[in-house]
């Protein structure tokens, strides 16, 4: 079997490879539906405001973004972790199944209803693998392995519950995180441990560019993805000399997305933040517009080119940077627990009691700290639960 | 009337300000009390382990440095949100009431049954006023304002639900939040008008050093703490001559807990991580120990020199650094949404479904990230809410 690597080639032909210019600032993002008079004002603060007809938007590019590269999308559902806005992305054209990132997700769409799981991540702990044989009453679970310990550890947990888990070896392709690096010699072994496990069965790679989500510029996103593509041909090529078929190669970002193109040996992508955007993918991707916003209260303003609002590190992730006014004249400068404390520029005078819309930094781990997303979709203001975050029990 | 600033003189004549060391390693802390076997290895992962034997030190630590200097301990529940482990606490000598941040925190130690409750801060938006209103009905709640417009708000959220608030004038010693400046013009008026206010009362200060907590070196924290001093005992005297009485004055944390001394003019301290500690504390005061670790579970050894941990940013806050393993060998050297990617020193070998517990750098938000707190008391294990996490609902 020989696999092709034309299309690489082509595909990168078609551009130069040039020094992109990065856009350092968030682009001019239409702002949420504006809210019925006084609903805006009366919003429990700080909480997090779904603007659905942006998101609607977004998900409408991520399908056109797809379609034609004979790549299917797989949303990540840790990018918000709410079953009732991964319900309405699986709508879209191109998506099959789901992603999610830990066994207590995968228990939580399970419970609302989705039967195609993909958890892209090791599972070791048991309380993990015993969620995971829950989840496969009622969903095909796909988890990830990169050593025989998984194997037999996965083999053991969906024996004991009865079922049978896919399996994708996971390939680090750049990350440097979980996955085996290019080349391994335990590669086709490990597969071929999968392939022969009772419970098990090998669905095939996943090979994640973490790194390259949010590479700045779309030509070296490109180029990078361009290297794991090779790095995937490789080891396609090794498993299929040993006989080991692999009819799922799982990856992409959101970053990635418009790298897709026909002839990737990729078939499906695990985007997760495209619905919401965050400001840090703002800096490098224009294919997607910000959804998500923090709403708070302005509670201090003992300067005039000071205030503070009552979101604080409990209400807004900091590890991708500080989040980004929505609109002019106002720079958070620094946040403490319950305390966002801005720059006022001069001109910019708001009041106590006022209501400033952030930009959260990081989508992911900011809507982790809240219960619920409050969705406004021009008319209605509905609030969803973020119904898939931890929930733990004693051993 | 005057005020003595005698105490403050004496207090920093005794001791040279020199520029001590910053203990740049966390301290040698004896670890968690070992769990009995299986027990750790059983632990749903990541998850927060309480050793209370620490906790308990923690607290009876607290109690000696507040011990002879009239200053009373107001413990903050933002530091923990676990109404379980507040309750503990307040068994201490020298302990009375207890401070929270937010309006939610205070329905949620009202409802624990806690009667005495500081929100330390600015409460503007409706929703939370109501909260305050709710607790109010079963506990004497004070809230802090520093312009009229929370005068405002505060008396009609009290007289809405029939009660009454305390209130203090928040000051700003130099953390450059909330808070009126040293010599504000309006200091009198703002406290005049609380006074006057049909459903309020005027209760006194709130003056909290922020800026002082992690500020490296005792003499320094002094020095500053010593600053506050000053600034607090003048407005005492403007306030006082225009026939206003402040009884309380609030303020303090765990990092200045050492510098209390006889004859402040603070009445309470509003410290909160001292019972749990964490890694940035750590490296700033050997007064306490960690009692807190997130145990987590080794999912993935690519290569010799590098490990992964099944805990990342929803498990673990990086506002003040990433978090320190509590053994040799291993270091964090990135966190992403579920992972944290480990260096590993030749010699240290974990393997995969080892447990690896890290000490947090940041206690409230990572608390925060978690629905329950495992403890240990040497014999049993229990599971503590963190009950004290934002609900939200439609407005």
């Amino acid at each position: 079997m020989t696999i092709s690597y034309q299309f690489m080639t082509d595909h990168l032909a078609t551009e130069q490879i040039t020094a992109e210019p990065v856009t350092a600032e968030p682009g001019a993002a239409p702002g949420p539906a504006p809210l019925p008079p006084g609903l805006l004002a009366r919003l429990p603060t700080p909480c997090l405001l779904v603007d659905l007809a942006a998101a609607d938007r977004n998900i409408a590019a991520a399908a056109r973004l797809v379609r034609g590269t004979g790549v299917r999308l797989r949303p990540h559902f840790k990018a918000h972790k709410c079953t009732e806005l991964m319900r309405r992305q699986l709508r879209a054209e191109g998506c099959h199944g789901v992603t999610c990132q830990t066994a207590g997700e995968a228990v939580a769409l399970a419970a609302a209803g989705f039967t195609d799981i993909l958890v892209a991540n090791e599972v070791v702990d048991q309380a993990g693998l015993d969620e995971l044989g829950r989840a496969a009453q009622t969903a095909r679970i796909t988890a990830a392995a990169d050593c025989l310990e998984h194997v037999r550890r996965l083999d053991r947990a969906a024996g004991a519950a009865g079922t049978t888990f896919d399996v994708l070896v996971e390939l680090d392709v750049g990350a440097g995180r979980c996955g085996l690096p290019a080349g391994r010699p335990d590669l086709v072994p490990l597969a071929a441990a999968i392939a022969g496990a009772g419970a098990l069965r090998l669905a095939g790679l996943q090979a994640y560019g973490g790194h390259v989500q949010h590479s700045p510029g779309l030509q070296l996103r490109r180029t990078l993805c361009y290297h794991a593509e090779l790095q995937v041909a490789a080891e396609l090529e090794r498993l299929a000399g040993a006989g080991l078929s692999c009819p799922v190669v799982s990856g992409h970002g959101t970053g990635t997305l418009e790298c897709l193109a026909p002839g990737t040996l990729y078939t499906e992508a695990q985007a997760g933040s495209y619905v919401l955007l965050d400001a840090a993918y703002q800096r490098v991707t224009r294919a997607f517009e910000p959804a998500l916003y923090c709403v708070t209260t302005v509670i201090s303003r003992p300067e005039p080119a000071r205030a503070v609002l009552d979101a604080g590190l409990k209400a807004l992730a900091v590890d991708d940077g500080l989040p980004v006014p929505a609109g002019p004249g106002l720079r958070v400068v620094r946040l403490s627990d319950e305390h966002a404390s801005l720059a006022v520029a001069p001109g910019a005078d708001p009041a106590v009691g006022d209501k400033v819309l952030l930009i959260p930094s990081h989508v992911d781990p900011t809507v982790n700290l809240h219960d619920a997303l409050f969705v406004y979709d021009g008319q209605a203001l509905q609030r969803w639960p973020v119904d898939g975050r931890r929930v733990t029990a004693l051993p």
